[in-house]
């Protein structure tokens, strides 16, 4: 069974590239600088789902990420998860917060109402992303 | 520095014991299933904190806890997640989710008001915990 994007991360994420093992996606929430990774092994649902080495694989991904975001946004906080209600299938949320954002302490999760970028700022978040990740994309 | 359990996870939880790298703790919640792990690192604020062989250690130890979890519970979806929003010190949740449970398909954080296990109920949460995990327990 190939790997296939989930059709609801499909139609809420702009693609960023490849990594080695994840696919890396933009959150399409104005919002929040909100990042995916779904690991292209059809099926997954959980972190257990994975073999040790893909799950190592997936963490080293889910770090690189976070250091970026970590250099370019200085946030007050990352927010790391795995849940999965909605969408089954297994993808890793990689947020940068900050202590003045819309949903701030809280998880941006079911917050409130997704604000889709601009067309045109999606197209330069997608760019800048790709630029500072560059050594990491394929 | 030596490391100490953040006041706030002192208050609303109970120690189940400590694995290899990190404390385990109960979340004082009867509404959900859930644990919490802390890395005994002192300091640590976010996953990339920690070097890359404590980081595999600690995502091993959730996964661990999450495969025992999975068996004994058969949730409908596992919830991992390191928010820190709150409580800055590193702590990794894994949650056992069910379509019928109070947040469903929300994330468990910030809904509603967290209900605190009888004394003797969390005794019996804890001793049930300790033996499913006596092999993952120091």
């Amino acid at each position: 069974m190939p790997f296939t994007l989930n059709s609801r991360l499909t139609a809420d994420t702009h693609l960023i590239g490849e990594l080695p093992l994840s696919r890396l996606l933009l959150m399409d929430d104005a919002r929040y600088p909100w990042l995916i990774l779904v690991p292209r092994i059809a099926g997954a649902r959980e972190l257990i789902d994975l073999d040790g080495g893909d799950r190592a694989a997936l963490l080293d991904e889910v770090a690189a990420v976070s250091r970026v975001l970590e250099a370019v946004l200085r946030p007050d906080k990352l927010n790391v998860a795995a849940l999965g209600n909605v969408v089954a299938q297994l993808h890793l949320h990689v947020i940068a917060r900050y202590a003045h954002d819309a949903a701030w302490p809280q998880p941006v999760w079911g917050r409130g109402e997704r604000v889709a970028y601009a067309a045109a700022d999606a197209a330069a978040r997608v760019a800048e992303w790709r630029a500072a990740l560059k050594e990491q994309l394929a």
